[in-house]
């Protein structure tokens, strides 16, 4: 088991929102944001269901903390997410000074890393690969379960 | 008067999204989303009320046009917005598929462009400078207030 409060143990609980996902027929993302070692944020990929392409987890994530807290900068805030975020959520990140960006898998071909880490906020700092066989599987089983 | 169903008409509608904004001390953007000359979802900036950097206007337009459709795609649509979309909005954009994508004023601190069209879809059109010095006098306007 993960030990209390490390990266692998924050991305066991996004990983479980990242299933809730795959339960529910949509691409396997899950993501929290942890402020303190509180979990104040989740969300998992809703946007078959919402029909809404900006429903992505971190999204839903960003807001639920940004809610919680009653700010909008999550500066003293880490965002887990299971695959590296999209252009989208990056910019998301990006405006909300995440402190620290946390990913499982890479994301070859939607990923903001192929665009250079300046989508998100200089001050954030990113660590990659937490993870990532388990993150990655879940991506690919999806996929293949809908060929 | 703009002519009925123009570029300008329908930005002038975004610019009145854009003044509720203003009014309600937000960076004033204003959009809407326009599917065969009828909107379909309209929206303006409200992190500072909802403290959510995802409350762009762009974003709640988006949202409430897929909802209106049931549909996340929006192919078919053309997003007016008085300000040049940020990183965040373009990968919305880029989700949704905006077929046309029509601009008010440039931002070249914070807007899309500066990284490239190819972080919305290459199939949306885009158009700029449409209402140009309206749309930007009110962005000055707001940041002469604050000083």
């Amino acid at each position: 088991m993960a030990e209390l409060f490390s990266d692998e143990y924050f991305m066991e609980i996004a990983y479980k929102e990242a299933q809730k996902a795959f339960d529910e027929g949509e691409v396997p993302v899950g993501a929290i944001v942890v402020c303190e070692n509180r979990i104040i944020g989740k969300g998992y990929n809703l946007t078959e269901r919402l029909h809404d392409v900006t429903a992505h987890a971190e999204m839903q994530a960003i807001t639920a903390a940004s809610n919680y807290l009653g700010a909008k900068y999550l500066v003293d805030c880490r965002l887990y997410v299971t695959l590296e975020p999209c252009i989208m959520c990056a910019g998301a990140i990006y405006w909300a000074q995440l402190g620290e960006l946390i990913i499982g898998a890479s994301d070859a071909k939607r990923g903001f890393l192929r665009e250079g880490k300046h989508l998100v906020h200089p001050k954030t700092e990113i660590r990659n690969g937490i993870l990532e066989d388990k993150c990655s599987l879940l991506v690919k089983d999806f996929f293949k379960g809908l060929r």
